[in-house]
């Protein structure tokens, strides 16, 4: 395979990893007692897929905190979400990020250098 | 069974049916375009499943163009969605209900006569 | 509110948790590398839920190692998962469980005494 | 941008949408009864996304009667599950297809001519 061809065949893998997480754990149970916990099981999902080579998750736990109901937790949303994952495929290494935008109100995914 | 225990399992079931709907649509893509065919969907889901002899899901409207993102779509929430299930065990019939309640910052469920 | 109607919500109660960690989390990439720490995080998030006195979920490592993909894991389904779930409304403590049933073919759900 | 930026983005934005349709829907209830209105509620999601400008998505009807349980459905899996999206950024159009692979037990996402 040539190395434009390893490019996107990454960036697909990469995009991939990021719309599994978003559309396996959005409305996911979490408060502060179980971030941590729910972070790392995040995270152990994305290392297992195929070509992924590092991966972040991170819940926002000011945004969180202000989420919490009366019940002492909230739905995991894509407001307290964001995450970085790193894919390789033959020799390109390519990292892509998620991160609430607040002005467009999204989830934003995008590839970054 | 005597007709206690039915309901237990009545309210058993309509809890499974509730619990189910909510963590399986929650982040689904949705706007004024597809809000029909998602609800007459989630309701076709919840309508498959042991003991339910009627369902009903609705997305609010009002909400759901407040949401909507520079891409014109939201992510299915909490505050967007309401569902009605009646399931039957033996002899007895149960209600059950979602409702996003604004106070609670929370998807309430419960069963109403 | 009587006992009669504390085991009915009460019931309800443990439908919701059993209903929601099946829709929620099926579908997750497991393996035997994360197992342990997805086991823990799905308990984790039927604690933070109203009710709710105890949890115990359980990915069965003997299916798991025969669903593994060529990429070394699989999909979370409900042939490998099982769970119990404890909850108290008032004085009435219910217990139901979720279980894989090979004849049915089905994740059924019961309540336990 | 240049083409090759454009096709490393719609390749990410390809791998996104088929990411996203199966944790989304994976668990989901479905039989004959309602596999039509569930294949158009996923096409209506994928649409929705940015950069798609057409999407296909089938239930494998043989391997869904097969799969059906004592109570006349079964939950959406990897195995019964097929879809194609094709995406624009710029000048480039890209198709993505996900398809079940019976040798790797494996739901296989990728890029085609």
């Amino acid at each position: 395979m040539d190395r434009k061809k390893e490019r996107e065949e990454a960036s697909f893998e990469a995009g991939i990893k990021l719309g599994a997480l978003f559309h396996q754990f959005i409305g996911t149970p979490v408060s502060e007692e179980n971030a941590d916990i729910l972070e790392r099981a995040m995270e152990s999902c994305m290392k297992l897929q195929p070509f992924v080579i590092d991966s972040e998750v991170t819940i926002n736990r000011d945004k969180l905190r202000r989420a919490i109901s009366e019940f002492g937790y909230t739905s995991l949303s894509g407001e307290l979400l964001s995450a970085k994952v790193r894919v390789k495929v033959g020799k390109e290494e390519i990292t892509a990020v998620l991160q609430w935008d607040d002005e467009k109100k999204y989830p934003l995914m995008r590839l970054v250098d």
